[in-house]
């Protein structure tokens, strides 16, 4: 039998309903669990177990508050809490008490979950390294930048977790840790009360460890029921098959992933290759600039003021930034505008697009958290996408694949997801 | 001569790069206008003189900082700022000091401009009003929600002040209080540290004496150094009148700064009128559930915790939008998007577009801030606007009208703007 700290949050929401389980269990199954591996995993920025069983117990006693009752999960730290300190990953803000929770946090207590406590995030949600381990291999970055929230959902420990993608923040650890990573489509899910790093590119999102329970957060999240799991069967699904221009840099793990799933699904969707616009080549650059004249301008106060307290390649990425002209970020922003609208035309043709979400396994190392390359594009077009875990490449480590869905059509894709992942793990 | 308080920005920045005025007498200046009329206007939420004093005197024997080096500005107090309450316009957040700067006032205190305070906003920058008076007539509304903003530079309290728009918050407030009102295009200026009611709609602008002002303060914010004014001669700008489909609102002053607009700009511009589409009728109602589903998800906190302490209407507005299921709100999106597509398309045939900014003269009566009505379309379609203040109404208060450009231009519309108000005000 599987432990309750294992359970999938879909199957824990519904044993919770059918009362066949205690808030105050589940909770303390995750927290026994986090007491085993947290001195490992490094996940937590700030935990309160007294709290968050005190939580579990009134919950049990009350009448179900929403579709996440009894469910036990964490923010990462860039997220405000009330009952947490929340430091945005930087000693800038160490021991900062905010004087709001971030709404996605708030909605998701008002659906009836348990925060347990808050993940460790990058710092200020870029590129340079907190100390999370990754859960199967502590020699290993889980991914970054919301490192503690997918190893901690990966190894147990939280049932569901909310993270952030700007370039590949949800994705990327998604397929380091072998979870279930959501990105909703940019603007869906309130922005209000997390550290903002860019205007544009800052998604919401989050992690469970099945298609189901990464829908159920989503419903929460977008506040739109039809991203709940369903259990009517779903038209053949149109896959297409998308290798970007940054194929080249897809390992051996990754084709052999891409390679199982076409053989998987070809039986039972109209599988093709989707050919991406030549233009597609140009996201990447695109995105880098974007998002480090972005994240010169939403930190502009830290950058500013506390530049002696941020990381070296921080202050690199804020400095470069900011040195591109205002006019040069604007056509930018036009030039991604026209190729989104080519790619958005690809979705008359295939309901999904299937493509690499890393080079591979999680490398070695702690003082890094691998490459957004493969997440960029689709960050900068702000299309939903899935990270699917359904295989493990030639270290014993996670590898799968991103399932990328129309903008706006969230629920559509989620469903696909879960079909194409029953059909991935048989 | 001009008061030193009543410079235009623009002018009072080419004369402290010249050096012909420091930035100690022009804060001063500022600061006795407002110790003289602060107490009839009530435009500031907080106030620090001698900071503001110091800060000025620190910049004049400095280098030169930036664009804005040496002018007094203010913030809407939904602004994050480290030296300053900030309330956010509700005694949820009294005494509430943030631990950093929202970006826009670190941008704007990068370019060396000086924070003198903190102006009211309504509640949460909803509807409900705050005691600010107009400065013109004190029994009337100066407008909201940035209504501290418009009035504090209206009375040449303040030279520019920062302001945000989410159904009319700062064209409305420009229109009634007779100062120039910026909105950028939406994504164009950080939200980081400003208090968000609304993902899709919110957007940081700002308020002037003069159009030049006014872009002076938006190549700051947008960090584009194309919206700066200058000196040489534009083509001949297409002009389109474009009716909206709420015009029977407007009321005979209006019509008349209508009809005025007309007939000075026609000898010198392609003007036409510019047929929105059918569909454009569908706009108002589709803002306003937009953005109370919104900011019912975005306020999630303040809703399920504080509703005891918010005002009747707010807690009602929040319910409402609580009570819209997402489903209705993504297809609301898609709708508002398909329609702006088609409004884009007119900026084929327009460089820009004139239209109402209000019905008439700023309302009697300090329980109520007016109604956006008129800027509820823009809004939702994110498109750049500034409110042209050229004329008085029957009863002696200021009447103009906005125009609105084309999405990512904002430099064309505000070099148009700067052009019209030429035209507009010989």
């Amino acid at each position: 039998m599987t432990p309750l700290h294992a359970l999938d949050a879909w199957e824990a929401a519904q044993r919770l309903a059918r009362g066949e389980l205690t808030a105050e269990a589940l909770t303390r199954a995750c927290l026994e669990r986090t007491a085993g591996r947290e001195a490992e995993v490094l996940a937590f920025a700030a935990l309160d177990a007294d709290a968050a069983l005190a939580r579990a117990r009134a919950l049990d006693a009350a009448p179900k508050r929403g579709l996440l009752h009894g469910l036990p999960f964490g923010a990462k730290d860039i997220f405000d809490t009330v009952d947490f300190v929340t430091a945005y990953g930087t000693p800038v803000y160490a021991g900062h008490r905010p004087v709001a929770d971030a709404a996605a946090v708030a909605l998701c207590r008002a659906a009836g979950a348990v925060l347990v406590g808050k993940t460790v995030s990058t710092e200020l949600a870029n590129m340079t390294a907190g100390p999370t381990r990754h859960p199967l291999r502590p020699t290993h970055t889980p991914g970054g930048s919301s490192s503690g929230s997918a190893a901690a959902v990966a190894d147990g420990m939280l049932m569901l977790a909310l993270g952030t993608q700007t370039a590949g923040s949800i994705i990327r650890p998604a397929a380091y840790c072998g979870v279930v990573g959501y990105k909703p489509t940019v603007g869906r899910v309130p922005r209000a009360g997390v550290k903002s790093v860019s205007e544009t590119l800052d998604v919401v999102g989050g992690f469970a460890r099945s298609v189901r329970g990464a829908a159920l957060l989503g419903a929460v999240l977008t506040g739109d029921a039809r991203l709940l799991p369903r259990d009517e069967a779903i038209a053949t699904p149109r896959i297409g098959f998308a290798r970007p221009p940054e194929w080249a840099e897809a390992g051996p793990d990754v084709v052999r992933a891409w390679d199982d799933a076409r053989r998987a699904l070809a039986p039972r969707a109209r599988c093709a290759d989707a050919a991406l616009p030549t233009a597609y080549a140009r996201l990447v650059p695109l995105q880098k600039d974007v998002m480090a004249h972005e994240a010169a301008r939403a930190l502009a106060f830290e950058h500013g003021l506390h530049h002696q307290r941020l990381s070296t390649p921080l202050v690199a990425l804020l400095d470069a930034g900011a040195a591109i002209p205002g006019a040069a970020h604007a056509a930018h922003l036009s030039e991604a505008a026209a190729i989104g609208a080519a790619v958005d035309a690809l979705f008359d043709d295939h309901d999904a697009l299937l493509m690499p979400s890393a080079s591979g396994e999680a490398p070695a190392g702690l003082a890094q958290t691998g490459d957004p390359l493969f997440c960029r594009a689709v960050s900068l077009l702000g299309l939903p996408c899935v990270h699917l875990p359904f295989t493990t490449g030639a270290t014993g480590l996670p590898v799968g694949l991103q399932l990328v869905g129309r903008r706006g059509e969230d629920h559509r894709l989620l469903a696909i997801a879960d079909w194409a992942m029953r059909h991935l793990t048989p």
